[in-house]
């Protein structure tokens, strides 16, 4: 796989049948196959094809499918992404980036439904949002989410705007400029992209990671700055 | 004038000598001029072409100038606006919805410099910002400030778009689309509309001045919700 | 509730059954529920969900569902909201707002079918546009509609685009434009967003009632300008 | 000339001396020439090189040049074209077409100031308006003029969007989109295209000028409608 | 009928009863009603509702209904109008402008399948082109066809941009910009918008008509140009 | 040098010094060097850098500089690319097209100022469009001249959108979208990419001389098609 | 047929039965007939209109449709057209730009799966890549493939964007964008537009193979760079 | 200073005079400043202001100020950020970023001038590129540099979009539509964001940093994936 980043399957734009045999292609050269934005049609077809040993685990509301050769193993990073969403709409593009993350092997974190018309929500939760090493922020609408956390916590942020809103700015797009725009810190994807959200998250979890495991040398008494 | 509404002069697209004829038209006819966007040569030929008892008030960062007669009796309304900002770049455009809204007689709390970004900043002004019977916020970049101030208020908030920001959503246009997106309830105005907003608190500080002055027949010991 | 404005479910989003069980919460918790932009689905899950005695009001044009517990007691303002429409494509989005208003306690008035290319139909409606305190104008196509009215009371408009049209600004497009455009003082929300429309003028409304209701300590006798 | 249409000579994308080049051949060949956009170094060129005996009219507002040869015998139509505007910004585009509408022979009558904020105004024009035998409408900002007249008018108009406003529909795109989603039967032309929508409207002076002097074979006893 | 334009019902946004009750009150008052973009389900529902006598004239194609009262007496006027077509998929758009020039009682003539990158085509029917009073010219994709055409002719042109074409610019979004940017003079409706451009050339063949018929007092043997 | 294509510098956001070194460097390594939208500080600095003996060739209308070693051989190509444009205003981005041409070693014939409003033009150098192995054509405004052009010739041909026009479309956007949407076989490149367009046809009369030098073996008797 | 290229019937927009209409026709007066982005309803049309000797090869992935009658001698060209692709959602566009390939008679050498974020695989197939005459480069999303690949031939490419990809920059925006501001020499079609890819690059083995057979007289021992 | 990020002041929407003012109060309070898209105007007004034993760096090229109190003690992290561009046209946004990475005590490699036309420039850097942490990749035209370098390395990329470009998809925005495009795992900030995209980087090398130095407990041995 390239990066630590398993590589996934966009099922909705295949057949069922096309998606099925990039599965198993999958299964058999790496161990383990993702596919994102899946149907029950999906799902069916590749259960249909991979033999009865691989283990599927299904997420209806991120709508992928995660499939486990028996002798894969999973990795295991000393890190951990954390998740925010503004609402139940950002649940579909979070979810697919949990799943992600998950699969990279990373520790994660979920702080849901913090909206920032509702200030005491976000507050609550700030114990969560500092102890991960990478956020990703999911918000639709006006998108300002990620601006809000991003001045409360010390870590990197990747901003994830999600499709809903109707009207002028509507399906995404105003959350998108409102994210470039931020007058803080943060990086972004794409509109409702939960998986390269989750998998930018998952490879900087993989840096400290690697970096905790490695050391530097000096030891932990040691503090740069 | 018009619902109350002062007559603005909109001086950047006109002539000085435009200009100075249609302001002596404006105070000769109501008393008052004035305008909005002027720039110095602008006002030297207004002042040239005024009689030398007309009171003139520059406002330099605003860009404004207001004439009065002598005999111009200014309204004093019983209510108050309020005018928010993010930060220095939205001081224009505030600026004239500040003008505008003290020429329609209404009192006027001013807070300035609270982002999105530094919670703390406006949780420190919450007092000012419940005291008024109306605000105006403005913001530029990603334009969220109206939606979290309006979670925080009672009263109603008309969102200031502003046209700061550079690249995907600058020029105001993410601000503008974060406030029609917003998941609250606010209304808005064009970018940079200072006139507009400041008129339309205007608008709703009179409608509620007038009330107060009126009074309901049955006396304040009363109580609706 | 916040800001006096009832929580609002939007129902085209979320499942039927998601809509009941939110409904279900804010009817326990506040007395009441509101779901917007409801197929009759939502409505028959919601009817199932909840106890026999909660009182239901669905309105089909409008799309929406309110749910009243036995207890719960409606607010009362002593002010009056007035809602316009050029056009029987603009009764969806002006429905929204009406039951919003009313849901807030402000008296209603509704006036119909007036179109900027038939002036004649808007003058004969001129007291009751007159009589108001605040007035929502909806407008698709054009969207002229709440600057002719606005040039004619004296009260804060608060416009409403609607998304009719085709082509070119089509889809509330034009009717937007129109309204941030417009040569006289209104302000705006989203296109078809009729339940921010309604709450925003809702809002205006109880400030006016709580002036009203408060008075000035000096009496009606006063004339402020 | 094609169409009866004099060919015009867009200055503002010539240097003074290809204009000049320009102009003389075209006062060669067809007895005269008219410049648009230009600026005073293209009309001192076009002095400087035309003969003595052209007569030349210049426009400053319109920023239009018109040469004609001694012998040079303009067209005269039995018609009238109307030309109206909303403000002071739309003079150059309205003035552009109008000094088309002279040179192809029309009869011109000219209303101006009328806004769709101010009915009144409008409504005081009628007698003029419903005289001409085609309109030509000009309208920045929100672009409702156009509408609002052909509501109270039997003939055909041709809107003109003006590059005015600024912000969200800004430079004459809401009044361009307002035009085209107009509710009542319009047409139009690109923005600022003065002499396109008065050379539209000579067009139709035109054919009604010939039908007039051709006249029928039954006589004007007759009613069609 | 305001301008001699019958009013259309748009009825795709409207359900086939509105649109019956609608048709029906218009029968009532004109004598006549005008359905555009009308189902079957439409069509039913509007011959179930009106009285057996009212002749009903169904152009599927076109997806317009034609009511006529049986004392209807439609107008006759003495002008021509031509449409012109650049391919099939301008039939439905050209279709309705056909429908309505016929209800404003002009001759038609139809010239079809006539696209820029055929130019023989084209000058095959230059006669035909020539004859009309005015024309209306339907093209998709690059739109280009209405420019050619206004090049070989003396009447005034009207533009009827149709939403063919795929990818950028397509849906019309090129022949509306290609129209607007004409090098010649021409003036233009709204994409698809076949009701407008058939009315506005009417409303110039109107014209047309009444000056044939009044005549100018001194008949046909003068000569203006 | 790739492909055979020079490397061209583009001036205008770079230094005079910053080009004079780099066209320095491309002389030195390839024998020649190419500046496209250069001013005359540019060319000034260039020639400053220089050695003596290198030729320099400014084309002023077109913007470019041309540099030879003196050694340096330039290509002759057995095949001729023409370029065609609609007006004036195409001459820059034609010119910077032509200058390309050349240096690849392809004869040049030019043909201008045919545009689609008069047909007439453009079939009066049917034998000269017709003659060449490749066509260039510029067109601006609504840029129908390619379609118009490639429904007359059996070659291929390379649309060049130009930057003309204002308004809506305006810069250039009607003309790519119109070339883009075009109902004939044409490939375009950028808004007046003048450079590439020649660089495009200058690759395939390459192709098309090496095919003539070549032969197929059997000589010219033979007959494709 | 124009230019060799053999007309095309986009069958999406038209019934099966228009379709199978104009199928019979082309046949009858070509001796061939092609349909792009046809359905299985379509072909079905098709087939049962035809006579039985027509021979009929359907390409159900490119969704084309070719028809041969018995006498019809396809072209034989001498030049090969290299087709690219970067994923599999590229088929469809990049099966239509063959089937158009082969049917001009051009051979046709397909490189599929070559990815930018995967430079080897691109790498792999340089020896393919180098020996067609002119490559058709299909690629969606971010669209660089062409890029990329320009800058390791010698020949002419034409970039073909694919309508793949969602948010901002979907639907096969990015794609052309990034065609168009290539930093090598490339011209473009429209999204999705196969056919137009197809049938360019076939103009250009034609013009390729016309120069081949014809031979330049002097025969293959010459070499002009 | 939050999140370790300095504080930066935006130079050019501010006087030199007011630019000044801030930065004196930020070396005050924090120890040092920094001003980003500074003209030598406020560069010198800044020196005027600062105390004489403030040290100051200018980089002209990047347009930033960087300065240090004489007390000042600046981070050093033990983590490496790369910053790699296409060409010189992104140097400034490129500059701005090392600049800010510097400041935030990361190590700084740069690779310069590797296009994505020529991929051998890339594949010489590869060992550069990979021994960073995290990358910043500028790139402007198309933009495809990023998604090329992130196929070749392990490490997180963000992408920086530059404002270079003319036509469709110019200034920027074509490169930005394919960083959120890309087929592989890359996050983004604003066009010409530098200050961003350097910060962003500056907090991953700081948690790469942090956990180095605080190491996992059971040392540089472990391997976790
Ligand atoms: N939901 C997703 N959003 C963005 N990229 C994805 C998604 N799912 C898969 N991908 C990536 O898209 C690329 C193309 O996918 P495919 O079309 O399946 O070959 C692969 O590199 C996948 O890793
Ligand atoms: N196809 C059409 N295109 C444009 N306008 C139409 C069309 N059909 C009807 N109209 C006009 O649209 C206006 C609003 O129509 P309605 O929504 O039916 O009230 C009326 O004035 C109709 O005359
Ligand atoms: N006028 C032009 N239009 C498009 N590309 C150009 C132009 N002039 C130079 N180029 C190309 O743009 C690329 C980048 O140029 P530069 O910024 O000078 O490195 C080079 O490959 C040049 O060949
Ligand atoms: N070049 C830059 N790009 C993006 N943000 C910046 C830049 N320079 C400063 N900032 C940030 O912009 C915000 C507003 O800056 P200011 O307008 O100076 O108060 C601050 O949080 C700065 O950190
Ligand atoms: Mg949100
Ligand atoms: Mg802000
Ligand atoms: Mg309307
Ligand atoms: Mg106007
Ligand atoms: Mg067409
Ligand atoms: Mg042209
Ligand atoms: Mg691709
Ligand atoms: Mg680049």
């Amino acid at each position: 796989t390239r990066r630590g980043v398993p590589e996934a399957i966009l099922a909705d734009v295949k057949t069922p049948g096309e998606t099925a045999t990039l599965a198993a292609a999958a299964v058999d050269s790496t161990g383990h196959a993702i596919l994102t934005r899946a149907s029950q049609a999906h799902v069916d077809a590749v259960a249909a094809e991979l033999d009865a040993e691989v283990e599927l685990e299904r997420d209806e509301r991120a709508r992928t499918l995660v499939a486990h050769a028996p002798d894969f193993e999973p990795p295991v990073l000393d890190a951990t992404v954390g998740i925010v969403t503004g609402g139940t709409s950002d649940a579909e593009a979070a979810g697919e980036a949990a799943v992600i993350v998950r699969e990279m092997g990373a520790s994660l974190t979920r702080v849901e439904d913090v909206g920032v018309a509702h200030l005491g929500r976000v507050l609550d939760h700030l114990d969560d949002l500092r102890a991960a090493d990478v956020l990703v922020v999911a918000a639709g609408r006006e998108g300002a989410l990620p601006t809000v956390v991003a001045g409360l916590v010390d870590t990197p942020v990747v901003g994830l705007p999600v499709s809903t809103g109707y009207g002028h700015g509507g399906e995404g797009d105003a959350a998108l400029s409102g994210m470039l725009q931020s007058c803080t810190v943060i990086s972004t994807v794409n509109i409702d992209a939960g998986f390269v959200a989750g998998a930018q998250a998952g490879l900087v979890a993989r840096a400290v990671s690697d970096a905790r495991e490695a050391g530097s040398g000096d030891g932990p008494e040691s503090d740069s700055n």
